[in-house]
């Protein structure tokens, strides 16, 4: 195992965050890790639900988002802190973003770039898959 | 690693699309792929389901049926085709049908055949495991 | 691979229970199994939403709690009569406690302690990731 390599295709704020601690630690332990946003995934990343805090989820990511005692930075700040830290890559999926008529420029500004699923499983060759 | 080992258990067809495609990309660059679906994975495969296109999932799944130009084929017609181009491999999940009263002539006509969860732990064995 | 690191954040029966079986079976052949519960799946374990069957789920989780025939124990039995054959350890994750002003006692008998991420990343170290 040379890193991870992480499918994020859910748009449910606690996979979401789940995805971005485990990434944002394994970076900070200068583990590898590429992130492929794909799916419900990349609207959580559009400009527009990212400033409105319009994403999906439950109670904890509620509690998330109020806590004032326990820091839980939103995963768009985590991940740019962990790409100033460690080995971190994230991309966004090119099928979906064609799907939706959208471009990078929609999006926050966290991406290394976007690929298609091959190339995606090129880079995730020899890394643990993990599918949020 | 020698393959992908992909659980299919969720209905939503953003996820089964993306497994799909994962399932599909990795079989055409010759990577064995054993996918095990359950749960209500399971019943995305019922034959009217897919008939209804009766799924599970939100907007891009929409964005994926209404598509002219991006041409994303349902996920049974791409791993049907995925099975004539490369190692895949689709098992049902026996103790799902079990509980549902179903057989495999129930289902679309992709499978392979069925498998507990211990014949597909054995299946598993050196793949990545990929949870959907 | 030396055995499976189950990360459980979902909520859902239906996915839990896959989860709590395939951890089960893979205990029962002798394989290491470490869980770490987090997210919505935390919320699942506690005493009271165990107490009166409140989980998240559809068709098939209805399925599995009125079914007679098919006899498939709930997921905290499950995992209790995994740890007795098999190598198999369940870590409550430390910050959705924090956020929810929890504490282990709050939760079903079948933990053996609480861990941070870094610190299951660490027993997840060469094991195979499910991300549920």
């Amino acid at each position: 195992m040379t890193g991870y390599a992480i499918v994020l295709a859910s748009g449910e704020l606690e996979r979401i965050t789940a995805a971005s601690i485990i990434g944002s630690v394994a970076a900070a332990m200068d583990i590898p890790v590429a992130v492929f946003v794909t799916m419900d995934g990349l609207r959580a990343f559009e400009r527009e639900t990212v400033e409105n805090r319009d994403f999906d989820g439950g109670a904890i990511a509620q509690a998330m988002v109020t806590a004032e005692d326990v820091q839980v930075p939103l995963f768009t700040e985590q991940l740019a802190q962990a790409k100033e830290i460690g080995p971190l890559e994230l991309y966004a999926c090119t099928m979906v973003m064609d799907l939706l008529g959208t471009t990078l420029d929609d999006y926050v500004d966290v991406f290394d770039g976007e690929l298609g699923v091959a190339g995606f499983l090129e880079r995730a060759e020899g890394k643990e898959v993990i599918f949020v």
